[in-house]
């Protein structure tokens, strides 16, 4: 099998902090190895249902933990990052925006509202969980806002966000950013050395035969 | 306060992989750092309960993939690793015989055991849930085997390890491997590079005061 073109799978929420911080390197991280990336909307509250979980900022002890080690986290790789005012809270017009952009508009256009939907919510304090925000979003990247806006209150959209996770839950994703590339899983951006170091062996690999 | 000399308090259990993974390296990260290292056996089985959480490796989808994360990153990182027989379970024996020994040998006998013990369980096969294999592990290091084989029947050493949850427990431990240092919480063998750049960081603030 051919690996050296097979795209990473990028699963992510854009309600995870996590997930914020794996966008804003996983396209250079592919590209040093001469893979591309697939923006894979999910929403982790069919993840969470499909293992059982709770989400992180809300288990006892291990919440406030992860409030500190969020911010210490994007101190440490020199991400900009502001808590945003409600957090944690579930973010569905996003994602479901997201799979729908890909439809009208291209997997670029998805890849692009994905980087700014991140950046508005981790950054700049924008209610992502309002529906008018993801629109005005959209709409300066060209996105037609009013088709957006009609989309947003159909059932077609809903039913997208809902099959995306199924089918990530069948691939084994279980939380946010989750890469699978050549069928390696690997969970959370603290694995993106372990990630590199895959890559790595798989170019060797390749270049040897 | 003067951090130059405070320990890194280090939080295991021996029925952990990554507490093991972490085990092979701590003293090393601290030496590094001026830093020494205070081993600290704690019941995962506590931890979990105050968190209300359940064993990853239990955990629908998180589990088979912890499986596999856990023997990727031993043979990333280099370090021996056989899966044991019996995976995951209860290990109370060990861990309470680590306080027993400190007790009556000292720290540092303590963490000559521990090492042992992480050792015999996740490399050599050793079924570290029968007393019996605790007592021969700590009688190699020159443990009296017939006091630690009494005391193991007791009740002293079972509080003592509830004792030592709930003090783990109240300063915001919720699972292993967890480090503590100047007040700084860190939970996971893959936050030994943040671990790191914090003492690197202390050290420079020192040496600059």
């Amino acid at each position: 099998m051919d690996h050296q073109n097979s795209p990473i799978d990028f699963y992510f929420d854009p309600c995870s902090p996590y997930a914020y911080f794996a966008a804003t390197g996983i396209e250079a991280l592919a590209a040093r190895h001469g893979r591309t990336v697939r923006w894979r909307p999910v929403s982790l509250l069919a993840l969470f249902k499909a293992s059982g979980t709770t989400p992180a900022p809300m288990v006892p002890l291990r919440g406030p933990y992860v409030i500190h080690d969020v911010a210490r986290t994007a101190q440490l790789h020199g991400i900009p990052y502001r808590k945003p005012v409600n957090f944690p809270q579930l973010l569905l017009a996003a994602p479901r925006a997201m799979l729908w952009i890909e439809d009208a508009y291209g997997a670029a256009q998805t890849a692009t509202f994905a980087k700014r939907c991140f950046s508005a919510y981790f950054v700049e304090g924008v209610d992502l969980a309002q529906d008018e925000e993801v629109v005005r979003l959209a709409q300066e990247q060209g996105v037609d806002g009013a088709r957006l806006r009609i989309a947003l209150q159909g059932t077609a959209i809903k039913e997208a966000l809902k099959t995306a996770g199924e089918e990530a839950i069948a691939r084994g994703v279980f939380g946010v950013p989750f890469m699978i590339v050549d069928d390696e899983p690997f969970w959370g951006f603290d694995r993106f050395d372990q990630l590199e170091r895959w890559l790595e062996k798989a170019a060797a690999t390749q270049a040897a035969a």
